[in-house]
């Protein structure tokens, strides 16, 4: 069975969990609170439908390591829906904080019902996430679940930790590489590294293969942030026609950037300079690869997908589900393996 | 042992773990997101002291269930913590939606660190206080912790739920009394509740007992809010001097307003025709009165703290913690039990 066909399993049972968790607010009193939810997570609203829904990663990566390492994806059901309320209420504050208009194509929550709405949306998909976890119970011994409580959360503070660091740079002109792990660690590899962890302690995982789980995970985040970066500015969209989209032009400190700021040429002495308009973008994407940073960001991404495969093999995963881990990270990366 | 003897050897304690917990984001990176939470608590920056770490009131009542329904106090500092947590999460966030520039006399965290950092200070806070109850495990067995997280995060539940309906309510003329009480459930009552039942659970009481205890944080917590809004129109620093502070000059739709628009009287057709300035504050205060709204604020506050005092005494609170929650209740209400 392929990654499409496990896939093609696992979504309608993870959206109807999902939507079964969110329906705790569809009450009397609540039910526009509800339909901020239910539009968030793409089901409701106009523009509903798969496109608006994300591509549901993360709790896809909680299913096919729970059953690559030995479980019952069913039972694991719960915890990835947890993740997945998780990085949609990372989501919706984002969108707040980066004051963004659009998500997947869609009006943001704050841009539909406002700022303190959207906070509070926000707020209540975070709980959410909790109660999805809390029904684990009765699917595995409440010693584990627990276990699970905690590691969620701690993955949740370093979510916190890497948004902090984000906005945080937003302000600072003198950054150089050193600052961009700590920052993609909380934002995008905690998570991910969560993911494939908890799945491999509900698949019954001894301690040794969950942190290879772990460490598959962690390496694949980071891999796919540095990939993504580079896409920010050496992306079709990123150069052709789109130059207002360009990492260059929004100022995002990704890794180019801050490789870049690090090489202290004529990248770095053009932006300190101040923004960068949509017609300078070419030119500049240009010079920071003549100055080898086009380079070093490829070579970083295939690192970090050499670690990522190299884990993955270490956490041997079996089966179907196994091979399927193996597709959807050369599906994310896009790299055979 | 009084409340005070009893609160003098509890609040160290409390105050102690409350440190350890938010001292896991004192790390390399992190440090300036470390201060925004010491600052909020309490603990640091200008004006730091008692008076800015509020009066722990909810802690109190996690440690003097659990002592007067059989248990170790200090076996539950841990949720104790968690709840001044999830207090203090919502006051952040508060804060921004409502627009407010003070909070126990300084400058909020969103006026000094900017809505982008404050929104992740408070998200932070909500994570910390699931970390503070993790803390329970090796006290008490798994199944315990287990119910104490699913009761915890029904209550943050609700806590969205009350917040979605006081920010929803600032945009309606058409409320009335019915409005208030679902509103206050959430945002007052449901973590009182949740205080006092937590404690019992952990105390080792029996569910009848619990279900006492929580009914008991109920009628309290509604009871605090409606004589709170009392003194927001008819207390002293609302009728003298500090009118602009009046509930009636915030437009804050609390009981008497609510119960005022009701009786359809002078009142509400004064109110239907906007903003209320301060110098109207006195004359409308005694209109409301005329109209009976004072009497029946008084006297559905009388009747909640009556409900409560009958909760408490069904719970049968043992020893000196159990005298201490009487004493409690009267200070908080100031009534004689």
């Amino acid at each position: 069975m392929s990654l499409n066909e496990l896939t093609a399993e696992m979504l309608p049972a993870l959206e109807a969990e999902l939507q079964r968790v969110v329906a705790r607010l569809n009450q009397p009193h609540t039910q526009a609170y509800h339909e901020m939810l239910t539009y968030h997570m793409g089901w409701s609203g106009e523009g509903a439908g798969p496109e608006a829904t994300g591509k549901r990663v993360r709790p896809l990566l909680v299913l096919l390591s729970c059953q690559a390492s030995g479980g019952n994806w069913l039972h694991a059901i719960p915890a990835a829906a947890a993740v997945e309320l998780i990085h949609n209420f990372s989501l919706v504050h984002d969108d707040i904080q980066d004051n963004s208009d659009l998500r997947r194509g869609r009006p943001t929550v704050w841009k539909r019902w406002g700022m303190p709405q959207a906070i509070n949306a926000g707020d209540g998909l975070f709980v959410l996430a909790h109660l999805a976890l809390a029904d684990l119970e009765g699917k595995f011994p409440p010693e584990t679940i627990l276990k699970v409580f905690r590691l969620f959360d701690e993955t949740c503070l370093d979510l916190t930790r890497g948004q902090f660091l984000d906005i945080a740079y937003e302000q600072r002109a003198d950054l150089s590489l050193e600052a961009y792990w700590p920052m993609v660690a909380g934002k995008t590899a905690a998570l991910l590294a969560a993911c494939c962890e908890i799945g491999a302690v509900l698949g019954g995982a001894d301690e040794t293969v969950q942190a290879s789980y772990k460490s598959f995970g962690n390496y694949l985040g980071l891999a796919f942030q540095v990939q993504d970066d580079y896409l920010g500015i050496w992306g079709d969209s990123a150069l052709t026609g789109k130059s207002a989209e360009s990492d260059l032009a929004t100022g995002k400190k990704s890794f180019p950037v801050l490789a870049g700021l690090a090489k202290g040429g004529a990248f770095a002495r053009r932006w300190a300079e101040g923004p960068i308009r949509p017609e300078e973008v070419p030119a500049l994407a240009d010079r920071l690869a003549a100055e080898g940073v086009k380079l070093l960001t490829q070579e970083t991404a295939d690192q970090m997908t050499d670690l990522a495969l190299a884990a993955l093999r270490t956490a041997d995963p079996q089966g179907e589900a196994g091979d399927a881990l193996f597709e959807l990270t050369q599906k994310l990366l896009g790299r055979q393996a």
